[in-house]
């Protein structure tokens, strides 16, 4: 079992998944500029984790300023400054909405009621997400038969989530039914999520993978080597279009020319029914020493110019089907209803 | 202009390709087996460089056993070492075969005429792919309008052939022509020559581009930011069926589907007749420390498995055309008519 998030005495650890997975070390926080520190810098990352460990950085916000006179405001531009530090994860904007209505609704309470409610409310979210994500497995593993090889990008683990995770959660609980299961795990250029995070996840729990640069994934699909796909998301819109990390996309062309199925898994949370399609989902760009240095070993000429997308938008069209805490949802009639 | 390839005083020197783009340096190849070492372990790539290396690599033979009692015998067997050094390049097997035909229509002359032979003929190859490479990029050249942003893949410049190069050749000689072009380079894992070296000779050639990981390029394809792609081949079907770098199969694929043209560039000597479709060739795989290492920096768990082809295959049934320096062949009746 892998501790992703661990909330203890007031203090958030977070397991710092930038140095992952040569060594295992923690990331404390003591103040809500250490969490957006820590999302923005992605030492904790995949939008449910993200959501907790904002959750988290209101409490530690609240532990701050719960002697001032300003309290509410404080609590505002906290809150703020924490919704901003990574623009794409829905959960994110989602956690942080939960507090904001919190303080609203509990305007006429004192510093310390409201301090202890926005801590329940943080643990509550942590909690939530380890349900929600039990659930989703559980939901998405019936789909996998055993003898299956699956493919996956990026890393949608206990790392991403907390709990046994999204996309690699549906894989995990498949091994946990005893299902004969085995592993192609996307590398996940430019940060590398998938030969760091998925392949030490896929390890610990001793599912038989194979890692390979992203570009392999098309070979493999056409070749009939690929039985199933599943990835995460960052936000689905309304009709199902769905941001996920750069790479998704190609992956979801290559699985509908070859009739491969191709899966969503995201808690509903990630829904977001504000946008009615992916075209407005802001994609973020990155620093391009993403792709240019690669633990600090410069790999590219110095001064050129790097476009490093994070994310790309694959269309509804190209998913089977959206797996989530509440069910798997499949097109009908040519269109999700996603509720 | 970048020197990959330099023949002076009977040695040879190779530009270095696992140094750039940071350090500009020389690998000096004494014998037939600092070449073999050096083609293996990629300080030469690229088809047609290799071809050049080995022609080299045979004359560095001849004057190694030039004074043996069996002379044809020895260099038999040094071309067959030449000829192991990597798999899949046609022109490698293409220049030991013309080295191996110069032998068998001169045995009866004497061990310095035939070192002689060997010599011109080395020479004679060099300058035939530097023709050759100068008259495809012509002839791609043709095909590319002013205002065009083209995406390329893994690194077929002057890095490559020793001449312009082949789809990067083709790029060049349209800059030279006065066109204002723009270029994506992707990064090309897992050895990163678009980051390392197209980027390299780009930034040398003054060609407005950016750097992409790989993952990028679908979301640009799609999004009509592409108007033209053109990459390399390390050997072509007699049916047009193409082998190159793996990840050109998912652009051919990602073209095809949102109607870029997309261009195969390479001399006819990769043209390999002996093949009838790309089924027939073999993907070389690599050593897996390719992907779980950048510059011996470890990214991944230790003790996994991966899955590193070198290639795959793109049918032609993708392939808009196919420039070479006779001409650029496009399909007539849903098929090439190599010859």
């Amino acid at each position: 079992m892998i501790h992703t998030i661990v909330f203890k005495d007031d203090r958030l650890s977070l397991l710092d998944q930038r140095k992952l997975p040569l060594v295992e070390e923690y990331f404390e926080c003591k103040t809500y500029k250490d969490v957006e520190f820590a999302i923005r810098n992605m030492v904790v990352r995949g939008a449910p984790a993200i959501g907790i460990a904002a959750g988290y950085g209101a409490y530690l916000a609240a532990l701050e300023f719960v002697s001032s006179n300003s309290f509410d405001e404080e609590m505002d531009k906290a809150l703020d400054i924490l919704n901003k530090s990574r623009p794409t994860a829905v959960n994110l904007m989602w956690a942080v909405e939960k507090m904001k209505k919190l303080l609203a609704d509990n305007k006429a309470k004192s510093n310390e009621e409201k301090t202890r409610l926005i801590k329940d409310l943080a643990i509550e979210i942590q909690a939530l997400e380890e349900d929600m994500s039990l659930a989703m497995s559980k939901n998405g593993a019936d789909l996998i038969k055993s003898g299956y090889t699956i493919l996956t990008h990026c890393n949608t683990g206990s790392l991403a989530t907390s709990g046994l995770g999204t996309a690699l959660g549906v894989v995990k609980y498949a091994k946990t039914q005893g299902k004969d299961i085995k592993v192609y795990a996307d590398e996940t250029r430019p940060r590398l999520q998938g030969a760091r995070l998925t392949a030490y996840e896929l390890d610990k729990e001793k599912i038989p993978f194979k890692l390979i640069a992203d570009s392999v994934a098309a070979t493999l699909i056409r070749d009939g080597k690929i039985d199933f796909i599943v990835v995460g998301a960052d936000r689905i819109a309304k009709n199902g279009d769905t941001a996920n990390k750069i790479g998704t996309f190609m992956l979801s062309v290559m699985a509908k020319e070859y009739k491969v199925p191709f899966y969503i898994a995201a808690p509903s949370s990630t829904i977001d029914f504000d946008i009615a399609t992916g075209k407005e989902i802001e994609i973020e760009e990155r620093d391009e020493s993403e792709v240019t240095e690669i633990e600090g070993v410069r790999i590219a000429p110095l001064g050129i110019d790097v476009y490093n997308p994070a994310f790309d938008v694959t269309p509804y069209q190209n998913i089977t089907g959206i797996i989530t805490e509440k069910k798997v949802y499949f097109q009908e009639n040519g269109k999700f209803n996603l509720e």
